[in-house]
């Protein structure tokens, strides 16, 4: 593909992308292919000789588009709810043309830069300190493992280089959490051999919050059975329910107790930009690391994910090492991000953030983010005003958690459930709304996920009239 | 910035990314900043107000242009040429725009199929048979992590729900590659638990391929030592001279040993396209897992790492783990990509594959890789017929290493390195080629790595009249 090519094509897919982000909801949300229904309409191997780039699209047009999930559609509301948005898709444009890898400051002076500069922009957005430094990786499940291999890094002598088998002096490690936390966690401390049995589970209260008694107890009971205490995660935007663990009790005991305190605020960081909500992320600045995803909430193109860390030195005691084919003239004088984690090559998502922050301005963002705060609120209270739904949790952010409970038939839990999954699935069926679910105190419960740059009371309105619209047909 | 706005902007940024495509020789390939330049041309916090993109691509132009270093520029001759190619980067662009999450295979069909369809397309292309599944990550740093995590999970009974430490029947583990093997692999283990020391690397010969002989010998011996091997990587294409490790050889060790063989083809793999090298997979077969990198060699805008594996049940019963928010009616009637790794949210990458190879076509794609080895064939004759320079490795594929050996002025290895540092300094300087350095039997190599999609005999050419013309006016 020569230039001329690359402008024409590019000239019209600048077209396509351009109405697909203004009307993307002209497909069904949730795709309605078959498992296996795409792979039959695809050739067994790569062609031996070039296909022109128009009958590529065509192909993407007529076998793909069907399959996919509309991620960047208004009435998306399963999981959580995110947007490429336009500067952020012309950003991630740039960066796959300039192939930046700011694995060496010298092999992108100016990705390696614009990482610091815009990360520090962020911190300050969400009132974070300065003594946070950050970093961004793929995704907020790579940021948790390096928390905690820093947290194992800090609390296990010589681990970098003995690791923790056949030794007689290394107990058992315990990570904590509460029952409410990202799968994540548990995958990163099984990653990195602490065992799924390290992780324990604290019990959540009536609002899914972290019992911090509860923490308190378990630590002085693991410590007196001779196990290794090393770090808590608390959460401040939980997947289920969205619930604020009690960050500043955490911060406590983990102060009094020496052990790492990584806050995952992947999803719920963003909301401290607010100063109604600055408070989601009271006592994360006495965290040892804090996790922020600009690709959930954020607006940004999947993938980014904030990683600040108030002991980088203990990330890069753990993970660096320079090779002789890696090392540079510049040497100390600079900041190397290959230092600070697993992987090597990094592409330069800084681009897209910078693009954002500067394209929307700080006001504006906050007053979208207030926005969806704002219509889940108003959802929450459609639900409590109707005698055939019940709310199942607080909601202290943009999500919104409930069940269909017609009013004077009595049923069982495990009737509601049933009848809550067939209401879900006519709901996605309409193609309009995408809902999830998940379970709370063993009871099925809708999640409405709000957080699409585009989505407004009308997709909320849509949403709730087709659940009651579904609920009546059920009924 | 409405659908008009990002049309006009679109359109101004296709004209910028065609252009920099094909003139990116017009900027110095290494970037010429002083560090801390970019960081105090940007202020501190993000602006309150929106501003125009014509401003923050001006200041991209003015603040960041002169930061980047160009990998996408085919002067670029260091550590491994990579290309971000014009297919790749529309559907980078596309992939932008429809932000996918393929995690689960109803979140994104498309996304998720067309992944196995493109990697069975790349698969076929390489010759590694139809018992490899196969998966993408972003880079082989965390495709490796995963395979000593299969291998961890193979050895020892238990390891993912009761870890590594604390354990009397846990031995020390042993984890073999060469002492040219890439730093990735110290990387895993480390993450992963096992510890630096769990790493043993081999001896390699003259040609800096792994001894399998000084392989089973460290084996026996750990044996005998009470440690446990569990994994030996072997190398197609190592990062310093990008020799073969005997593959075959070392597939009889892990057979009979019954050990996991974990093959880094990163670099070389994409090389078996060609019946001429179709040799350096030999043995990859019999191995548990393979990845190969299509972001190095095969034109791919970074990120695209692909993971072959005969054993993904293995994988999937280490990792997978599905919260009952990611539970779907669909069950294990389809593959769902969340469960073959550690994060979670993964990008439509399979679709730059996609275009690439349909793009260019299989014939063209081996006749570049051809063309590629044979440019470093030819400068490696032009470097063995010079008196004054000498070559330091075999050249298997496209890179060359060799150093500047004024004749007739005897010189310590030492004075050599520092005359080396110095010539390679002249030449990067010159803006037009940028090379990296190695270090071989402890002297200071040269390296010229050929890979760009542009790069062609007027480039080797022009690095080699830079090499002859600096050391002249350093005599």
């Amino acid at each position: 593909m020569d230039a001329d090519a690359f402008r024409r094509h590019g000239h019209l897919l600048v077209d396509w992308i351009a109405d697909y982000l203004d009307h993307s909801e002209r497909y069904p949300v949730l795709a309605r292919v078959k498992p296996g229904e795409i792979t039959a309409a695809l050739p067994d191997a790569a062609p031996e000789d070039p296909e022109p780039f128009d009958a590529i699209m065509a192909d993407f047009e007529r076998v793909l588009v069907p399959g996919l999930t509309h991620w960047n559609h208004p009435g998306f509301m399963a999981y959580f709810a995110i947007t490429g948005s336009p500067p952020g898709v012309l950003a991630d444009f740039l960066s796959a043309a300039l192939n930046q890898q700011a694995m060496l400051w010298r092999t992108s002076p100016a990705a390696t830069e614009l990482e610091a500069v815009t990360l520090g922009w962020l911190r300050r957005l969400i009132g974070l300190p300065d003594s946070f430094e950050g970093v961004i990786y793929d995704t907020a499940s790579i940021a948790t493992l390096h928390a905690i291999v820093a947290a194992r890094e800090v609390a296990i002598a010589g681990v970098r280089e003995k690791g923790l088998a056949g030794r007689h002096n290394v107990p058992r490690a315990r990570v904590y959490c509460s029952d409410q936390t990202h799968s994540s966690i548990d995958k990163a401390v099984i990653a990195i051999g602490l065992g799924h049995q390290s992780l324990r589970k604290i019990p959540s209260d009536e609002f899914y919050q972290m019992r911090a008694v509860a923490l308190s107890a378990a630590i002085a009971e693991d410590r007196a059975a001779g196990l290794l205490p090393i770090a808590v995660v608390a959460t401040v935007g939980t997947t289920s329910t969205t619930s604020v663990d009690p960050v500043p009790a955490i911060a406590d005991i983990c102060e009094r107790e020496r052990l790492w305190l990584h806050v995952d605020a992947a999803y719920g960081g963003v909301a401290a930009m607010l100063p109604s909500h600055a408070h989601v992320l009271a006592g994360a600045d006495r965290a040892d690391s804090v996790v922020v995803n600009p690709h959930k909430w954020l607006f940004t193109p999947f993938d980014l994910s904030a990683f600040y860390c108030r002991r980088m030195d203990v990330v890069r005691a753990a993970f660096s090492l320079t090779p002789e084919y890696l090392r540079t003239a510049e040497g100390a004088a600079v900041r190397n991000l290959m230092d600070t984690g697993v992987q090597l090559g990094r592409r330069f998502r800084s681009l897209k953030l910078w693009m954002i922050l500067r394209s929307y301005g700080a006001r504006f963002l906050r007053a979208r983010l207030a926005d969806h705060i704002r219509l889940a609120q108003e959802l929450a209270s459609w639900i409590d005003a109707h005698p055939d739904f019940e709310r199942l949790a607080p909601v202290p952010f943009s999500v919104v958690c409930f069940r269909w409970k017609p009013a004077g038939i009595p049923r069982s839990d495990q009737e509601l459930d049933a009848a809550n999954e067939r209401l879900i699935d006519l709901v996605n069926g309409s193609g309009q709304i995408f809902l999830s679910h998940t379970r709370l105190r063993n009871r099925l419960a809708l999640r409405v996920a709000i957080g699409h740059l585009r989505t407004d009371e009308t997709h909320v309105r849509r949403a709730w009239d087709l659940l009651l619209e579904h609920a009546h047909q059920l009924s």
